[in-house]
């Protein structure tokens, strides 16, 4: 059973994931509908029943992964094990408590799980090396995007003082909002200065925003190369998990745990 | 003939091709300007009468097309096959089907013709180098708007929580197309958040926006680049096109058909 | 006289170009100040004064650079000769021709002489590197501008049979506009989809247009990088210019004009 | 004391860093909160106790800063000397002088002190490598920037033409805002064209826009790549400081100041 649930390698465990997959595609899709009022009045009692189907799913799929494993808190404890967790206990929640119908989007992270799948090797190396060059250039990105912040917050405040609140700007937090809202050049139009001044100081900012993206992106670019051309990057494409503590990454020839020297049943 | 219609290495073939870009482009702005209700009222006439002598051009060449071939069927159910046919059949559809003008549009599937004549030399180098950076980083690009996808469901279910109908997050599908605009940096403005809450989570989206940009261009730029610098990459500059199948990226030098053993004309 | 005006490695040319400068952007600043309807109303005599004196210089600055010269006439019809005359004649025309204010718009077009005095050394190194790298990939982004172009085409299309006029979306040509606004992620909002097929249309163009700016990115990163590495590209900072023929680009070495053969004095 | 005021090698350094840092949050956060009416209505008295609480320690600081240091000039004059001042004088000032409340932004300069923490090893060289990347292409972007600033002009003055009054293109400088506005890919929809002229300039000034906006990518990816595979940049990881001239960059096995020869305390 452990090798269907946690593994992706026999005919098997794809099946399984698929299933999941479908399974979590479906509740995302019955989540967006719910919301829409129209359908909501037509199809409630549907979208309702449905709901607690999948939950009642995804509740024995939970059951099944801590059964399945040796040290069932390696599992719960984890990321998924939470996210597990957190996508069926919104509509028991609900059922004891009315008005609680906001945990639902909770749901949402289930989609998180989908990623399991992606582990098929061609997407397992292509994701890796994105998260690879992400993870070098992290420390890089938090010194911009923390410039980047100061920046906005000087220019919101001078914005908020120059244009002030005939404009919109009605508070420093607001200007602070507009100033990311256009270095990021994404430029909703709710609030646009008005004054000569404004326009101008917003005209700097859009510039500067439009010249440093270009930062980021040389960062990024340069790390991915490095890591495209370096052979070191091996990455690992089977779906391989411990019996025990459900520890993943194993060399494909690996035949006990690299974590916690339990036994990988491979036959 | 199918020297003609099918290669552009001929002064002939050259030609044709010219006049089928200025009959393809011809045709799109006809369909453009009809589209202005001031123009259209005006000259609703000259337009028709237009229409009518392209599509019969038009028609002419999709014959010639299936004569010229061996194998009618190799083109017929081919890309441009298909693209050739649904570009002369909507307005004789239209003569029999009231109200089908919607089908006009097909025309401009037209469009992607032209890039036949690309394949001069210089153009087809350049763009095969594109379509092989942008092919080979497909699999990582995917994998990367998926995730973006993903950050737009769960930040469009917040901001459909947090603002509410009255902010115009009607629904949470709306809210996921807000996130979207937000997050590609687009920014409508149709759509913007009001509470102090909403506005952070929406700064919160926009800096992301702004910092996960760099991925897809490294991806792209590193592939790109790997391309140009290698020497593998042989591009095939000549457009003969095989008289029996249609296949085409022979080599310089070839006497017979890659993909049939036809022998290839070339005198 | 031709060293003063045409080259800037004397001190009495620097002064001529820095003069020049200054007379380029005090025109531009009064003709934009003119647009200024309150401005206008009260400095009006004071503008056409200034603009009348800087007319003057300019006149005589045109004709020191036609007799400054062998052939005068390399210099006439060369770019920056045409720029020099048309940055005189809409005063002069708009004396004899009333309304012609129009055209006083074409002294915008002055300040591309102000890339003259950029022709200091570290500046046309940086300019020379940067043209070359966007000259190399010419073909290359004219290809990725007409595939989005034709997707703009596209999707205008698409957008305008669904919104329809309701939503703005009046003919096709602003549906390719209001395409065009969001592939670019500029994203106005003058023009929105309110039906959801709209929006979900909407949502895959901003995505693809998310996607696809890395590739002009990458091709100029790419084409850039590559002549950075390259010791070829030699870059000539002087700015000795023939006394006959007028060509630039001389060796820092050279006694003879590689254009003409005219001696270079140097003395 | 001046180990641990100027350096954070130390635990007690690390600490004053720590400390320091919190106040300049607390202290920006109050002047967030402070622009909000409401708030500022309710909390008025414990905003301007807490605002004197603040600008006593931080004098306490400025005067510490003063004192631990051989030449005082040296410190006054510098950067964060002048920033340190600027954020403790609105407070004296506005005691005062009445209605001085906008020097209260200057304090929003006191978190350009929080770059001082960064100088933790890894932002360090991080900073260090970005800083490096900008100032070598500065030239470049320069260029670049100032030829987005000539097109902005030119396209600005063509829009107030073909547009005029009634669409919002009141005068050039409006113009010229708005073609800024377009070309950076911002649109905040405030200002658009509506004549079919008018739209189709804006396109191409947005395919523009787009398109270049792979420049200054391309030269800071260049720069940043080649500095990031050069072995020459050496990054200093230490925060020693001289006690005399409170020179920065010292190696880390430096005895003496390399700007003014005083030894180096390290014991």
């Amino acid at each position: 059973m452990h090798d269907i649930i946690y593994e992706a390698d026999t005919p098997m465990g794809k099946l399984f994931d698929v299933i999941l997959l479908i399974l979590i595609l479906v509740s995302i899709v019955i989540v967006m509908l719910e919301s829409i009022p129209k359908l909501n009045e037509k199809y409630a009692d549907t979208f309702y029943l449905l709901e607690w189907i999948i939950t009642g799913l995804f509740t024995i799929e939970y059951i099944a992964r801590i059964i399945s494993i040796k040290k069932p808190t390696k599992y719960i404890f984890s990321f998924y094990g939470i996210i597990d967790l957190l996508s069926v206990l919104p509509l028991y929640l609900s059922f004891f408590i009315a008005g609680s119908s906001a945990l639902l989007t909770v749901r949402s992270l289930r989609l998180l799980r989908i990623f399991r799948i992606l582990k098929v090797s061609r997407y397992l190396g292509a994701g890796n090396y994105l998260k690879k060059a992400i993870s070098d250039s992290r420390e890089k990105i938090a010194v911009f995007l923390f410039a980047v912040l100061m920046m906005c917050i000087i220019s919101g405040t001078l914005m908020y003082i120059i244009e002030g609140e005939e404009s919109g700007f009605v508070s420093i937090p607001v200007g602070i909002y507009w100033s990311i809202v256009t270095l990021t050049t994404v430029g909703f139009g709710d609030i646009a200065p008005v004054t000569p001044l404004g326009q101008f100081i917003a005209a700097v900012i859009m510039i500067m925003g439009y010249g440093i993206i270009a930062v980021p992106t040389g960062i990024v670019t340069s790390e991915y190369s490095k890591n495209l051309n370096s052979k070191e990057n091996k990455v690992i494409l089977n779906t391989i998990a411990c019996y025990n503590c459900n520890a993943k990454k194993h060399q494909d020839d690996a035949k006990f745990c690299h974590n916690c020297g339990e036994p990988l049943r491979d036959d």
